[in-house]
C-alpha cells in the first residue's frame, strides 16, 4: 500500500530543501517550548511522516527518511508509515542507532543538517552541534578544520512546504486566585528571586510553559488537555517580563500584573530582548537558563549578545522543583477534586458493571463503542462541580487494543466494547482543584485465570508502592522495584516507567521526581519530597490479547522523623476500586490482602456517601474485604 | 591531653615542607596502586595523625593540620586525634568542606601544595590542579595567569621526615593453577585484548593489583588479608610487561610468564617505560588507563611522552568486570569454600552457644574476650582444608561495641563478652577455592523484645533481598529498598551500602557491583551478571547499646528468560544458621517465615554431615522451622 499523500509531502518537502542547499533534514516533535504536547501548529513532524505519536522524530534527506520513536509507539509506528517509505528507528533496541549516530555514520564533510532552531532545546542543539564536528573532523583527521560546522538552525521549511499550516494557537488566558493555591503571585516571584540570589545569578529565562504558569497563577488553553499558553518570561531582582499573546490578556489582568512588578509584552518581543539583554542587567551577572527547555534559537539569540555566552550558566529552573513541591492548599484542593473524580469514575465502573451484566450486551446484540464508552465517562465528569476539561486523550482500550501502551480510539481503529475481556481506561481531568489521572481495567464478563494472575500482580505492585515508607533522599529509581516485584516474579515487565509527576491544574506529566528502573541518563534523580504528587501505574501487556494497567496518584507526606532524618510515606488521592472480578486472593500474601482491604475500606468511606442507592450497594460488596481460602 | 609523639612528628613534617618550600603537605591514604588497604610502608597517614581508621586525607600546613575522614570512623577519629592539634572534618556532614573546598578557600595565590603523586590516583590529581587553578584564577581574575598552578605532585616528605619508615613489602608470590579458576591465563589476556581492540586500544596500562592478580593468576601477600603483589603491567597487543619485585618470583615461574608472552621486569622500572611508551606502540593507537586507579605520578610519565597526552583514554580497566563475573569454576570452587566457612563458622557458633549456656559465664566467673573468641574461630577456620588466611581483620564485637560500624578490637578496647548481649562477628577467610565474608549476630544470653524486633527487621531484609527476582539491567540502587524497608518502617536505617563485590581468593571488597542507595555520585551503576558475588548485610546500630548485622554472601545466577529479556536471582552461598533467640515469628510476614525456613533447612543438609552429634542435635534445632502462634 503506497501513501500517496505523505510521499506528496515530502516531495514538497525535498524541494524546499534543495532550495534551501540543506542535505538533511530534522523535523521534531516539539514546540518552541519544548513541550510534550503541542498545539496543531507545531504538529509538522505528524503531517510529514503521517505518525501520530506524542514522541518521535523525523530525519529526511534526498534519498530517503526515518522517524526514530519509543517503546510506546513500535506498533503504531509500523502501521503509520506504511507506505511512507519512511523507515522506522527503534530507539532503545540493539543495534539502533540514535539519530546523531545515524548523522556521524551517514553524512559527508560538508554537507548541510538543517531544522528549525526554535523546536529543539539548547542541549539538542548542542549534540547536534557536536555531531556535525565529528562528521567534518573524522573525515579529515590531517587537516585544518576545512570545512565549517553546519547546522542550518534558522530554516523553517515545516512553514515553506506546509500550505494549510494551522495559525498559531491564540486562546483566552485567564488567572487563578491566590486562595486556590495558597500562595500569591508575589510570593512565588519573590521565591524564585531569593533562589537566584542564592546562585549569583541576576536573571532567569523561561520557556517551559508549565513553569510561567505556576508563577503567575496563569492558565490558558493553547495545547489540547494542558492549560497552558504560549509565553516566555524573564524574571530580574526588580521586574519581570511576561511574553504572550497580548490580545488574550484582558486589560484588567495587565494591571493586576503590572502590580506584581510584571510587564506584559508581545510574545515574539522575546528575540529582540534576549538579543540585547545586556540592557537589561548589571555586568557581572549571571543570566540562567534551562538546557532542555529553552530554544537553541533562543540560546543563539543570547549567546550573540556581549559576553553572555560566558554569562549564561545552563541549568534547571528552580521553578521547577518548587512547582513540583504542591503548597498545603494545593494538596487540600486535590484530595477534593480527586474524590469528585472518584465519584465520576466510579459511577462509570457501575455503569460498565451493568453493561456485562446485560443480557444484551452478553448476547452480542447491544454494541458500545470504545469511543461511546469514554463519552460516558466524560458525561459523569461534567457533572462534577468545577470540572474544565480532560486532562489528556483518554486513552479506552478493549482486550488486544489494551496492549497498545498508548492506544488512542480513533474513527478507525474504534472497536465495540469485547465480552469476556479486559477493558483498560486511562483517563484524567482537569478540576479547578487539581489535575486527575486513573487507569483502571475492568473484566467486561468472566476473567481467566491467567488474567486473575496478571491483574493480581499489577495489583500488587501498585499497592506495595503505595504503602512504601521511606527515609529523605530516596528517589523514585530506589522504590521502582515494589511495582514491578510480582511482576517480575512471573517474568513479566512493563516497558515504560512506573510513576510520574503531576501538575497542579497543569500538565498531567510533570517533572522532576519520578519512579523508573533506570532513572534519566543513568542517575537517581530528584529525591521525594513532601507535598509532590506522583502516579502509580505498574502495568503488564499481553500483545494481541490485552493489557493491564492500574494508577492511582499518590501525594508525598512527610511522616515522622528519626536520627535518620525525616521519613515519608505515600498518601493514596485516587478513591476508585479495583475490579473485584480480576483479584486473585490466593496470589497475593497476607499484607498485600491487608493494603487492598484497607484501600477499598477508604474509598467506600470517602465516595459512597455521593452515589446513588444502586452504586452504592454495588460499591459496597466490590470493596468487600476479601480473604484467602483456608 | 597533649600527644607529643604526634607533635614531634608533624614538626619534623614541616620542617620537611619548609625546605621544599611547601605551605600544604597532603598525606592520603592510598598505595600507589590505590588500593583500599595498604602495606605499612604506606601508612603514613597514621605515622603523622596517629589515627588508624582504613580511610582518612591529612592536610598539614604552618600553623594547623587537618583530617577527613568518612561517617565510620568520626568516634573513632576523634578519639585517636585527641591532644595532636589536628582538626577533624567530617565529611558529608553540613557544612563541612571537602578537602578542595578547604584548599579554594583558604589558599592563596602564587602558594604551592605538595603530595606525592605516586599516592593519588589521575582523577584526584586533576581536581587538586583544577583547585589550584580556581584558587590563582579568583585572586587574580583580571590579570592574565599571574601565577603558576602550583601542584607540587614529585615530592616524598613522607620518606624525608619518616626516620623508620617500613621496608616496601616483598612476600612470596606464587600462581594459581588455570584448573582452580578454569581458565588459562593465555586466555584472560586473549578476553582483555579482545576488548582492547573493540575499543580501538593499543595497550592498557593496569595498576590496580587484584586486577593483575586475576588475569596473571597470581597471588602475594604484600598486604595483610588482600593476597595480592605490589605491581604492574602493561597489556600490548602481542606481548605483556609485568612489573613486580623480581626476586620474589621463582625463575620457573618466569620461564612460565614467557611462555605466554609475559616478560618480567622490575618494579621500580615502570616509570621509564612510561616516559617512553611511544617506543612500543604504533603512531596511531590509543593506551587506555583507569582514572581512578593509576597514580597522578605515572600519568605525569605517560602525558610528558611524545603526543601521548592526546592518545591516553581514561576509562575503567575491562579488567574489572571480567574479574567480578565468577567463572564456572570459580562459582563451583565458591561454593565448597562457603561449605568448609560454613562449617567452621557454625562450629564456633555451637561453641558460644555452649558458653552462653555455661553457669560460670552467666555467674560471670568465666570471662571469655572479643579477641580470644575471634582466636576460637581462627582455630576452626584453620582446621578446613585449604584455609589460608582470615580475609579481612576480624570484627568481633559485644554489646555497645557492636554499633561501632568498623570497630576492630585491639589490647586497649578488646572486652569481656557481655552475657544477655549481641555478640556481632564480622569475619571471612580466604581458601584456595576462593573468599568468604560472613556476619552474625549472636544473643549471649535472652534478648529484650526491642532487641527482637530490631533483629528480626535486619533479617527480613537480609532473606527479602536474597530472595529478588530481576530482569538484565537491574542495578543494586534498584533493589537497595529490598533490604532497608523492614527497618525503614521502624525508622531505623544503617549508614553503609548493603552489599559489596568480593574477590575470588582475592580482595574482600571488589568492584564495580554494589548494592546501596545513592549509587555512586548519583549513578546507578553495573547492572547485576550471572557469576557476581555480592554481600547482603543489612544492620541496625542502637549507639551505646548494640549491634545487629548479618551477612550473606550470594552469587547472581541466570533463571529464566522471557520476552523482556534474562531473568536473574541470588544464591546464597553462606552456610550458617541465623541466631533462633533473637528471631520474633510474630514480626515477620509469612513470606519471611518461609524463607527463614527454607534457608535453614538448606543450611542443615548442606553441613550437617561435616559437624560431631552435639554440633548437629544444636543446629537441627536451631534450623528448626518456625511459625507464628495461632
Amino acid at each position: 500500500m503506497y501513501n500517496d499523500l505523505i510521499n506528496e509531502r515530502l516531495t514538497h518537502l525535498r524541494a524546499a530543501m534543495k532550495s534551501n542547499e540543506l542535505d538533511y533534514y530534522l523535523i521534531t516533535t516539539a514546540d518552541y517550548h519544548s513541550s510534550e504536547y503541542v498545539a496543531d501548529f507545531f504538529k509538522a513532524r505528524e503531517y510529514f511522516s503521517g505518525f501520530t505519536g506524542s514522541n518521535g522524530d523525523l530525519l529526511v534527506w534526498e534519498k530517503g527518511a526515518a522517524l526514530w520513536t519509543d517503546g510506546r509507539y513500535f506498533l503504531q509506528a509500523e502501521e503509520e508509515l506504511e507506505g511512507t517509505g519512511i523507515a522506522l528507528m527503534k530507539m532503545g533496541e540493539k543495534g539502533v542507532p540514535s539519530i546523531e549516530e545515524f548523522l556521524e555514520k551517514n553524512m559527508l564533510p560538508g554537507e548541510r543538517l538543517g531544522t528549525d532552531g526554535r523546536c529543539i532545546p539548547i542541549s539538542r542543539g548542542n549534540r547536534l552541534t557536536d555531531t556535525l564536528s565529528k562528521v567534518n573532523k573524522k573525515a579529515c583527521a590531517d587537516a585544518e578544520n576545512p570545512y565549517e560546522c553546519s547546522l542550518i538552525w534558522d530554516v523553517d521549511l515545516a512553514s515553506a512546504a506546509w500550505n494549510d499550516r494551522p495559525d498559531l494557537p491564540s486562546e483566552k488566558i485567564w488567572f487563578i486566585d491566590s486562595s486556590n493555591v495558597g500562595e500569591s503571585r508575589a510570593k512565588r516571584l519573590e521565591r524564585v528571586r531569593d533562589k537566584l540570589k542564592a546562585e549569583g545569578a541576576k536573571c532567569l529565562v523561561l520557556s517551559s510553559l508549565d513553569d510561567i504558569a505556576w508563577l503567575y497563577l496563569m492558565r490558558g488553553n493553547d495545547i489540547e488537555y494542558n492549560p497552558v499558553a504560549l509565553s516566555y518570561s524573564i524574571v530580574f531582582e526588580d521586574k519581570a517580563l511576561l511574553y504572550i499573546n497580548t490580545d488574550a490578556v484582558s486589560a484588567s489582568d495587565v494591571e493586576a500584573l503590572k502590580t506584581d512588578g510584571i510587564e506584559v509584552k508581545a510574545y515574539s518581543e522575546i528575540v529582540n530582548d534576549l538579543k540585547t539583554i545586556d540592557e537589561y542587567i548589571e555586568a557581572d551577572g549571571a543570566i540562567l537558563a534551562d538546557p532542555d527547555r529553552l530554544s537553541y534559537a533562543l540560546y543563539m539569540s543570547i549567546t550573540g549578545c556581549g559576553d553572555m555566552k560566558n554569562r549564561l550558566v545552563l541549568k534547571t529552573s528552580p521553578t521547577v522543583l518548587m512547582k513540583a513541591v504542591k503548597t498545603a492548599t494545593e494538596i487540600e484542593n486535590e484530595r477534593t477534586a480527586h474524590i469528585k473524580d472518584g465519584v465520576a469514575v466510579t459511577k462509570f465502573l457501575y455503569w460498565l458493571h451493568c453493561l456485562r451484566e446485560d443480557p444484551l450486551f452478553v448476547s452480542g446484540k447491544r454494541v458500545v463503542t470504545e469511543m461511546e464508552a469514554a463519552e460516558v465517562l466524560l458525561e459523569y465528569r461534567k457533572a462534577q462541580e468545577d470540572f474544565i476539561e480532560e486532562s489528556f486523550a483518554p486513552i479506552v482500550a478493549t482486550g488486544a487494543h489494551g496492549a497498545i501502551i498508548h492506544y488512542e480510539a480513533d474513527v478507525k481503529s474504534n472497536a465495540a466494547i469485547e465480552k469476556d475481556a479486559f477493558l483498560l481506561m486511562d483517563t484524567g481531568a482537569q478540576y479547578l482543584q487539581g489535575t486527575t489521572d486513573i487507569t483502571r481495567t475492568f473484566m467486561m464478563g468472566n476473567a481467566s485465570d491467567e488474567m486473575k494472575k496478571h491483574y493480581t500482580a499489577v495489583l500488587c505492585g501498585n499497592l506495595e508502592l503505595a504503602d512504601a515508607y521511606f527515609p529523605e533522599g530516596t528517589t523514585g529509581p530506589n522504590l521502582d522495584v515494589l511495582a514491578r516485584k510480582a511482576l517480575w516474579k512471573l517474568k513479566l515487565d512493563y516497558r515504560h516507567g512506573t510513576g510520574h509527576g503531576v501538575g497542579y491544574l497543569l500538565n498531567v506529566h510533570e517533572g522532576p521526581q519520578n519512579i523508573n528502573q533506570k532513572g534519566r541518563l543513568g542517575r537517581l534523580g530528584t529525591a521525594f519530597e513532601h507535598g509532590m504528587i506522583t502516579s502509580d501505574e505498574p502495568g503488564v501487556y499481553i500483545p494481541g490479547k490485552y493489557g493491564i494497567r492500574l494508577e492511582n496518584m499518590m501525594v508525598c507526606i512527610k511522616s515522622g522523623e528519626s536520627e535518620y532524618g525525616e521519613y515519608f510515606g505515600f498518601d493514596t488521592l485516587t478513591m476508585v476500586p479495583f475490579d473485584a472480578r480480576s483479584i486473585s486472593a490466593e496470589d497475593m500474601s497476607e499484607y498485600d490482602i491487608e493494603l487492598l482491604n484497607k484501600y477499598h475500606r477508604k474509598v467506600y468511606e470517602t465516595i459512597a456517601e455521593y452515589l446513588t442507592e444502586d452504586e452504592r450497594a454495588w460499591l459496597k460488596a466490590e470493596t468487600a474485604p476479601i480473604a484467602k481460602k483456608l
